[in-house]
């Protein structure tokens, strides 16, 4: 971005400046004209065009023109210098008689500058994009790309690489984005002329620049770590905001590195500019005018979580002393639907099986560079070591935000931290979904409510626009209590699956009137007591709970319709049955648990769903609540396994889906393309 | 905001529910069916409509209907009941026989709210506007408005009223906004349904809502401060999110009183919620269910300051033990210009005469209401208490911003925050002007800034989007010293006017070539040192500092040209001389002064302005730097007065603008009409 210059000329002297390619200098003829004179003219070397400004009404500039009150000389050049002081201008200023009553002289030395990113986002550092000093959304959009640098590229005392000040691997050049600035001109700068690179104090906050000394030509990629912090030294910083650059004169290229350090978040936007400049000394006492600053601007990816929809990549399951069965169960259905189970031993999990809620899964992603990012909860229980010192490593980054941990409830794991499939919602697409979280009805004078530092930093990440779901109303009080999305072949793609204590008593009444009101739910279960469908359905004070349990969940339901755009149609209702218990910690107030194990606590790996095995009762041999189950998905083209989790999770108030986590592929869209 | 409800019956049991008139009630028909239900009828009261959706494909309703799978009854009533329960609806259930097998039956009580704000910003609260829920800017926008209450009803024991949780007067009702429950229904809500009014945890930071328990007609003019107190109950505040308010009955209006808390700042991007909603019982130790919520949206206004090209309608100064002969002047010019001058004595002043630094006048808008405001800097000299305790009052605001005290430099005094007039740059119109502020440049690595937290505030404002000029080079450091505006009857209705030592040197050159070489600056002051034009002319160090003030002024030049879109001929070069000094508390840098009155820093009244007078060199008995000041001026129809400010002000480093301030009109352009 070259702008126009004003510059004073003096008479009977000589100015040298360096000139940057692309802009204008403007001279005021006028103003530095000894007393007395009426013509001046104006001489140049070759390689310098000049205008005069209102044009003269001469049409031959070869004889003096009269000096009219604020005539402006313009002048521009095409191509850097090759020498110091190569070009040249001078003012020439005349008395009534033509008599020289003095020169004005300029010394000029072309430079062509140019800070250069990757601002049309295909992976590769464009020349001078004419739109790299902003940022704008959309296919049609431009801005560089910036990744929180959020990964570790160690394997051993690990701690993410953005917390570091300098570059320990070549690998981690990968996790930045390539920086260049480009100079042409002579081989030195005239007159202690300087380069400086410079960001805000606010910017300084969120990037860190480092510089390569190395060229083209040589090899990076077998070094000795002294070597390395030598060849890749830190420009900027919080520490430093301005730092001089080498000038290397002729057609040169210097590479920088540019690191996010942090997420975009309440007192964030995203956006971060560096700048270079061309510094003109004035004496030693004075500071250095920029009269040249060329901008680049990045915004930071945001952090993205995958849907039920999306390819499942890994599984993890923690393995505790009581979660055999449980264990062998997620074994054979992730085995059967062909991926891989990793297993937390208990040396990491310290007896915490609820995978779900200690971490979420997501990721960054940018023209040049994409890795998966754990989300860390805040909750922090004894599965608390497990993001950082198992997942966080080479291309698996990690963020976490710290509350205020009085505050934190169960609404804090991230069981309450889900995210649709893509949806499009009177006419607004939201190609990676809307994240889903659970809270306290805004009207509750008193309730739980997932953290205020999480919930800033969902919204601020802007491509997964949150929708807040009243989950307060349960017990444990995660949204994966009562929801979850399976993909379908036909319609938007996939369902919505609710639990419904309506439904499960429509089935259970059609059961007592076909003539299985005696049929037991847990019969198989040695430590639980059975009871029949009619005993259930006989119980008045259980139906009224359920009643309420329903109102609740109808509640979610219509925000959900609303919010990503639902019909009926895409929802399928799931009979589960709740009961209200009392919870000490919870001001006494009546919440909900699953009555049998939560169905729609499943986990989804394609088209196979991993299902808690209910121990409804059973018709002909044969678990009615599972018939029911398979009848409704089987439509879709999916296929159940139902996995006793009993013992070891549902009496634990969870279920499968609490006790397992599931790493996904990335989508293909990209978020810059993203209409904002 | 009527949105759909779904809502579940039971077979052989009544559900008593309150409806929103707008919303839809979506009934499962199929999902409390008895089991063996192959039929179904639906009959309600006149006043309830229903469809049944997929539509049948009998064309009566008389008789029954064939139940197929999720059929969905959807049910809208067009009117507010007039009794508790007063309509029904009730679904039959029927087997292959059509032998009725259960009844589930509605009980309905209509509702008609809504929740009003003047969303059109006309000045009335008009009813249910369909925008009311979001905001948006420009002539086409809609979105109501909110003043930050910083005005003090009382004129004793001073305080912001934003500051009381107490309405104390009638007066402050005007500050602001209205906003108006109407219902219409049954004379009460059957069931112990409630109304509740709630905001958000982080809005409530920003907004108090009031409720006036006075109906229309009773009259509010003279009542007793208790009296007052219980007619104007807090309903919302920082402690108190959500409260319940009364249901009157019948058609019923209930007022409240919003009341803006904070200014837009970095962490608040001055958009507030309000919301009403219906809360349904369900037992005493579960929340309450919000079964319909409407929402207002405001905008807190922003700080919008006043360009010279506003009338002034006050002029402020203070008088000193020594600056009489200042005053003379003052009220010399003042008086001519028709203007009316308000003096802050020494009780006040405790002997700091610069009026122009401790605060910066400007004022907020709302369709309702208006007034000034006054933003205290943060610089605190002597004058410090006159801002709260003289300006601020009835309508007459006042906001601060508080630093760390450490970083404050004589960079936070007001004389280095101005604002241009109108302009329109490339395109993108600024109809109240740009916010002009000096700083460091941003390439230098140490230097004087003014302070974040105002920077911050001044940025949030928006509507006068500000530019940072580079102001470290001046030894003051004041934009002021440099630049100003007047009005001009041509091309963009003002011209800028800078400060520019070559167009000094111009003019003390053609002195000297017209034989006045001898003349002398400083003739006429007794206690300094008289020195000749000769003298100046001949001095090349002294030229050599010019040649870096004017490289100073020039960049800032570029800058405001760029910014303000200005072109030569929007600009006059005034004839002004600085010389270097080193300020021991400035880490040794060389810093500028002003060599005589600095003429630029000026006070302009409409076409008169009050310019400090330079005693530079006399031909014919006439100043030299007067007459071409005159004569610049003159042809915009401008009337220079001269005022004698050497001894108690230039002295002391400052001059006419540093030493007074001008409370100006407002603009007629409301600020709600950008398109931003």
């Amino acid at each position: 971005m070259a702008h126009n210059r004003t510059l004073g000329l003096y008479c009977d002297q000589t100015i040298s400046v360096v000139y940057v390619v692309g802009s204008d200098l403007l001279i005021n003829s006028n103003r530095c004209a000894p007393p007395g004179t009426d013509f001046f003219s104006v001489k140049c070397t070759p390689n310098v065009q000049y205008i005069i400004s209102p044009p003269p009404q001469e049409t031959s500039h070869l004889s003096p023109l009269p000096l009219s009150g604020d005539s402006m000389i313009i002048v521009r050049m095409s191509h850097a210098s090759d020498t110091e002081n190569e070009s040249k201008l001078s003012v020439r200023y005349y008395g009534s008689d033509k008599k020289v009553l003095g020169t004005a002289r300029l010394y000029l030395t072309a430079l062509e500058i140019s800070l250069d990113v990757d601002a049309d986002r295909d992976g590769v550092v464009e020349r001078n994009n004419p739109n790299k000093g902003s940022w704008k959304w959309g296919p049609n959009g431009h801005g560089a790309v910036l990744l929180v640098n959020c990964d570790c590229e160690r394997t051993y005392w690990k701690t993410p690489d953005s917390e570091k000040t300098y570059i320990s691997k070549v690998s981690d050049l990968k996790d930045m984005s390539l920086m260049v600035l480009r100079t042409r001109g002579p081989a030195k700068l005239p007159n202690d002329y300087k380069l400086t690179l410079h960001i805000s104090q606010s910017d300084a906050e969120s990037v860190r620049v480092f510089r390569s000394k190395l060229t083209g030509k040589q090899n990076v990629t077998s070094y000795s770590f002294t070597s390395f912090l030598n060849d890749y030294p830190l420009v900027l910083s919080r520490e430093v905001l301005s730092q001089e650059v080498p000038y290397l004169g002729g057609d040169a290229e210097i590479n920088f590195y540019v690191e996010g350090l942090r997420f975009t978040d309440k007192d964030f936007n995203g956006l971060i500019s560096v700048n270079l400049s061309v510094l003109e000394p004035i004496s030693e006492r004075v500071p250095e005018t920029p009269i040249f600053t060329d901008k680049v601007v990045f915004r930071v990816a945001p952090w993205i979580m995958t849907p039920n929809t999306l390819d499942p990549l890994e599984v993890f399951v923690c393995s505790t002393a009581d979660n055999y069965q449980f264990l062998k169960g997620m074994k054979n259905f992730v085995g059967k639907s062909g991926h891989k189970l990793k297993i937390c031993y208990e040396y990491m999990n310290r007896g915490d099986r609820w995978m779900q809620d200690e971490l979420e899964f997501g990721y960054i992603d940018s023209p040049h560079q994409r890795f998966p990012v754990v989300l860390d909860s805040p909750r922090d229980g004894k599965l608390q070591d497990f993001p950082y010192k198992e997942l966080l490593g080479p291309d698996f980054g990690y963020v976490t935000r710290e509350p205020d941990r009085e505050n934190i409830s169960s609404l804090d794991s991230f069981g309450n931290l889900e995210v649709s499939p893509p949806v499009t919602v009177n006419g607004k697409n939201y190609p990676f979904g809307r994240i889903l979280i659970g809270v306290a009805f805004p009207t509750a004078t008193k309730g739980r409510n997932m953290t205020k530092v999480v919930q800033d930093f969902l919204w601020a990440q802007k491509v997964q626009d949150p929708i807040a779901l009243f989950s307060d109303w349960l017990y444990v009080g995660h949204v994966d209590e009562f929801m979850t999305f399976v993909p379908a072949p036909d319609r938007k793609g996939f369902r919505l699956l609710l639990a419904s204590p309506d439904a499960a008593f429509k089935l259970f009444r059609r059961l007592q009137s076909n003539g299985h009101g005696e049929a037991k739910l847990f019969e198989d279960l040695t430590d639980e007591e059975s009871i029949t469908v009619d005993e259930i359905l006989n119980d008045d004070s259980f139906h009224v709970q359920n009643m309420y349990v329903q109102s609740c969940i109808n509640w979610n339901r219509d925000v959900l319709k609303r919010e990503l755009g639902l019909e009926e149609e895409d929802i399928i209702d799931l009979p589960i049955l709740f009961k209200l218990v009392v919870g000490t910690k919870h001001q006494d107030a009546y919440r909900a648990l699953a009555y049998y194990p939560d169905m729609v606590n499943m986990i989804v790996l394609g088209k196979h769903l991993g299902i808690p095995k209910p121990f409804g009762p059973k018709v002909d041999g044969h678990c009615a609540l599972e018939a029911e189950m398979c009848s409704l998905m089987e439509g879709l083209g999916l296929k159940c396994t139902f996995i006793d989790d009993f013992a070891s999770y549902h009496k634990l108030l969870g279920e499968v889906h609490c006790g397992s986590n599931v790493r996904r592929g990335m989508f293909d869209f990209k978020w810059w393309n993203l209409e904002m």
